[in-house]
This record gives structure tokens, sequence and C-alpha cells, in this order.
């Protein structure tokens, strides 16, 4: 931990890698035990380099009290990166030109995504399609036209690869260009019945990952997928959910990214509507179309009023409106200052939720989406740290 | 136009008349030709009784050039309570403890309703539930349970006796209370396919209607009969509804009383459910279930913020939400504006657009609108007035 010029907490993205022999450090420190992409960031920032990185690694682990620490063996490395070249996956870095705008604007951005296909569409544009995987036909019908149409207007599609709602997503948007998400490896394809859409999205759209290369997918995976497939995107669409379902938690993590979240409506008696009609009463705007998500997505949209004021007078009772304060973006502004609060080091739940100044039946609900978010961990003594 | 004590502007509703004569010449006096609600409150207050007014009308006429002018013939009236004595409907007049409360609150609120039925059913809470004529068998559904769990709630049920939509609520709800407002005479039952219902409401229910007695319902006396149902109730629930359907005319009559509009979603693949979808875009709240109504009737959902916030400190980032201010709100306070700004005597269309402040293409559909309901007419020149 030396005294280096640049301030310590800074959090900007680390400049790419000045060598191969720094790029290969910088995978073997994120793949190395107990390295999250906040203590990859903090170490490389540092300590400059990985390799210096590295060469402190040990020492960070026994001042952290963990015995017996060993950083990522170089050969496990060596055989990610020949995993790679079999399958014909680039890595696209953080802080090179490659990397998805949007995506570089998370606080816990991958440091390093596998990419297979066509890496320039990370470059347009893009709006997320997610739903269930048992949709109705009229929920597929609804993710292919939503998915022709943004394409058709210059919209990267993203989604999941999942079936349902996700499999129709990206059948519908091969020609304009659509992007899925993998939960495991780049490598893996999951599930199987989506293989042949895979392959084809390997020549004609593009296939990312965060995960190591063969990594077979896991449940505890997908809330992580579900982070990039929001953080890629200006919107998330939530086609067809039911309540509880993983597409809300992709929903919530736009929210929590400050992006938009669209939803199509549904019958109320139809359960797969459950999960939209509800995102729509906390605030989500109501999709009808593709036109519908275009709007949403204008800048005018954005920044009210929405119709010019010519006249010489002001207007008396009708102030420009200001961007609507939804039940969502209250509850995203919570979860934010929540994780702002907390620490590895664990602090008491009360004296938390006195320090948000909220009541403590306001927070309970946010503390329970981060702990199944993975985000914090409860520990014995009512105490809450960040994972 | 005698000088008199009173605030000859003041819109305060007349005192009940103080006999049967006095009665009497009152619906005279609004029966006569020319004279609407507006003219004859402004009569009544300016003429003290409505003996007075009808003696000064012919005079009014004449000042204001309408020539041979005759008013109501006696026996027309008489012939009006025989009918009414014949159908056992009695009247309730504006000023009577047996007036509905929130239809008092209208501007433009009936002097005299004809009633057929339970009159008690006008003291109960009252919710307005109107929809699609060629409803689906999912919006029926949806109608017959919402009528039955907020007739259970203690809510009076409110619709306008047409088949579909209404005719589903009007079912589901006799047996807790329900009134049906009539476009033509209260005894006049139409369409004919409700007869047993309209006769099952004589007995159960409540039949209303402003109109005389006898009156054959025309396509033009619906707008009227809408804003009766927007008006009794606190809020106005359209189940399904076409895009420009006359639901919606009743949904909008609901916002510019100031009360809530509620709205049942659908598959946007559905053209039952493009009016509900468009509503709920503008602003309208999502209803799933009688809950949600109920619950968007509750005061707390009205006064924000909705959580107790009794920590000592402010909360630093989020000001308590100011009620919504929806697009739906902006038009209806639109409407207002321009009402409040015409009278009879025409303005030139830029000058009124002038003084109000919007821009021309803001004015334009709430102008549209307002022709569409004869609420205001366009003469020529660009002139508009006041109907």
């Amino acid at each position: 931990m030396t005294d280096r010029d640049h301030n310590p907490s800074s959090t900007h993205p680390p400049l790419p890698p000045t060598s191969e022999d720094e790029q290969f450090s910088r995978l073997r420190l994120l793949r190395s035990r107990r390295v999250g992409i906040a203590t990859y960031k903090r170490l490389l920032t540092e300590h400059g380099t990985a390799q210096n990185a590295l060469a402190a690694l040990p020492e960070v682990a026994r001042a952290a009290g963990v015995e017996k620490y060993e950083i990522c063996p170089e050969a496990v490395i060596q055989t990610e990166l020949n995993k790679a070249h079999a399958a014909q996956a680039r890595l696209v870095m953080q802080g090179t030109d490659a990397y998805p705008k949007l995506l570089n604007e998370l606080q816990e951005a991958p440091p390093f995504l596998w990419v297979i296909g066509d890496v320039e569409l990370l470059k347009k544009p893009m709006v997320s399609l997610v739903g269930a995987r048992n949709a109705s036909s009229l929920g597929t019908r609804m993710a292919r036209a939503l998915a022709r149409d943004l394409g058709a207007a210059g919209y990267t599609v993203v989604s999941g690869l999942a079936r349902g709602v996700d499999a129709a997503a990206h059948n519908a948007a091969l020609e304009t260009g659509t992007i899925a998400v993998q939960a495991g490896g780049v490598d893996v394809i999951y599930p199987a019945e989506n293989t042949e859409l895979a392959l084809s999205m390997a020549e004609h759209g593009l296939r990312v990952s965060e995960q190591p290369m063969g990594l077979q997918p896991m449940a505890r995976h997908f809330p992580s997928r579900n982070r990039i497939i929001a953080g890629l995107s200006q919107a998330t669409v939530v086609v067809e959910a039911a309540a509880k379902s993983g597409s809300l938690i992709t929903a919530r993590d736009a929210l929590d990214q400050g992006r938009d979240v669209l939803a199509v409506p549904g019958n109320p008696f139809d359960a797969r509507a459950a999960g939209c009609n509800q995102l729509i009463r906390d605030g989500a705007t109501l999709i009808r179309s593709a036109a519908d998500v275009i709007e949403a997505l204008s800048p005018m949209h954005h920044d009210a009023p929405q119709l010019p004021i010519p006249a010489p007078t002001p207007r008396r009772d009708s102030p420009p409106p200001a961007k609507m304060k939804t039940k969502l973006k209250q509850a995203a502004a919570l979860h934010r200052q929540i994780l702002s609060r907390l620490s590895p080091a664990p602090v008491p739940e009360d004296q938390l939720i006195r320090d948000l100044a909220v009541t403590a039946s306001e927070a309970a609900p946010a503390l329970l989406d981060l702990e199944m978010d993975g985000q914090i961990t409860r520990q014995s003594g009512g105490m809450l740290s960040r994972s």
C-alpha cells in the first residue's frame, strides 16, 4: 500500500494494460481467490500495475487474517487463454475503445468481457428485452415485434439467451444485431435447445460473458449476468414476467444503474402479466410497441417540460413537471444509499437505518432485496456488511 | 336584472324551493328554451325565485335578440309530473339532503334528478365502472369481479346501463347497491336487452336521469349522462375501452372534475385494451382488482408522502413526492383554464391562446376535445365561445 500520486479512493477505470504480460497478470489478479471486482480495482489503483498487486496480494491477505493464501496459478490463466483461442473468443478490457460505453459507467463494471462474434455491435445504442422463460404466445410475439422494430430503428437488442422471451428477441434481431449475455463461460451454451441460435449469434451477433472460459453456469451466476444485460442498455423492457421472477431483478438492476425500465402490460387475469403490471404501478413506463420504447429513450422525454413555451408570460398554475419521482426510483436511490454506507466492515443494522434517516419498515424491503442479490451480507448480532 | 344584495357572480347551489309552486316553476324555468344549467342558476341568483325569473325571462330573451320567445308551457311540466307519478319516480333537487354530495361539487351539477328505486344509495361512497359495449369475456369478467368486490367493500357501483361492461357491473352489484345513470328519461329503458336489469334496479338499485320524463335518448345526450356518472363518483374505473371510445370521454370528465381515473390494462395486441393502456400511459393508475381501486381511493394515497419519516434528520436526496402532475391532469387543468376564459361572447382563438400562455399545438387538442364535448363552439372568423 505505497503512497502514490493518485487519489487512493478514485474509482476511475484502470488504463489499458501496456503489455501482454500485464494483461495476463490482470486476469490472474481478478481470478485470484477473494478478489472481487471492487478489490481488483482498489489493488490496481494502489499498486499501479497488476504485477505489483500480485506481488503484494499474499501480504494483503495475511493482514486481513486469511491463512495459507495463494494467488491464482499461471497455468489456470494459460488454460483460459487456450480455451478462448479455440473458441475464437476475444477479450474486451475495460479502458479500451472496444469496451461498451454504458457498461463502463457501472460502479462494478466487469474488468474483462470474453466475446464471440461481431464486437462492433457493442458500439451501437442498446435496448435489453427480458421476460419469462415460459412466455405465452402473445409474449413471444411481442418480443419478436419489439426486437425486429428496435433492430430496424438502429438499436442492438440485448438479452440473456434463455428460452422464451430471450430466444424470441435474439432470433428476431439476428439480422440487425443482437447480443446475448451469458451466465457461464462464453463458450458454454445454455440452455442446449438454444445451441443453433447461439451458433448463429457467433456468426451474425455477439455473445458476451465476464466469467472464465468453460465455466458451467449456476443459479448464483445469473444475478451477475442480469446486471450486465441492464448495464449495457439505455433501457430494459420487461416483455412478460410473473410476480417475483428473474426479469424483475434485471429491471431493478437497470433502475439501480439509473437506466429506464419499461414494461408491456397484460390482462390482470393472466398471471404472466403480474410482474409487468406491478412494475407499471410502481412507475415503469407502459410500452405497447417499439415506437413507445423509442419515445421513452428520446432525450426530449428525459428533459421535461415536453412542450416549448414561447409565450412571454409565465404559466400560472402548472410549473414544468419535474422528472417523476416514482416508487421504483425511490427504491433504487435507497439501494444506492445503503450500498454507499456499507463496507466489508460490519455495522449494526439499526445504526445504518438511523444514518439513512428512514424508517425500519422502509429499509427492510431494500435490505432484503440487496441481500437476495448477494450485494450485502447479514451477520450475527444484527450486523450488516457489503459482500 | 335587478341589483340585489348577493354577489351576482356567485355559483352556490340554489336553496331548496319553499313551496310546490316554486318547485314547479323551477322545473318550468329549466325546461324553457335556451335555458341551460348555467343560465338557470344565474337567473335564480339574479331574481331570487323561479317565479320572478320566469316573469323576467321574455324580457331577458328580447334583450339577447331572441324573437318570439315563449317560456315552457305549464302543461308540459304537468305532463312530466304525471309521467313521473305513473313511473314511481321521485325528484331529487340540488340543495336538498338527498342530493349526492360529490355531484353537488360540479360547476354544472344538474338542478334536478329524476330517480326510480332506492334513493339511499346516493348517500354511500360511489365508484363508477365504465367500458366497452362489445367487451371481451375477460372484460366482462373483470367488470363483474370489480363490481362484486367493491360492493362488498361498501361502495355503490355506478354505471350507464349500456350493454357489455355496464350491464356486467350492474348485475354483479345488484345485491350490494348499484346506480344506473340514463341518457334519456328515467322511465325510458335503453337498450331494450337490459329491460330485466333495469326493472331489477328499480327494485334493488337506483336509476337516475337529469332529463325530462319520457325523453328518448339520442347520441347527443350521452356526454351529459357521462358527466353525471363521473360526477357521482370518487373515481372512475375504465375496465376495457378501445381507442377513442365513449368510456374515455367519461374518464376525461372525471379528470375535469378533479376525480381519479383508474384503468385496467390489457395486452397491447388486444385492440379493446388500447384506450385503457393509453390512459395508463397518460397517468391513470393501473388497476388489477378491487383492492387496487380501494388503495387508490384511500386518503393516504392522496396525501404524499406515503411513509412516515420519524427520524430527526431530514432526508438528503428525496423530497416528499408531490402529487404526480400527469399529462391527463395537465390536460384537465388546461380545459378548466379555457372554459374559465370563454363566455357566450365570442373571442378570437389566437387571443385566447396568447392569454393562456400556451402554444397553439398545446391548445389545439384541448379545444377539439371541448368542441367535441359540446362545451365550446367554433364560429366563423376563428372565433370561439362557450356553448
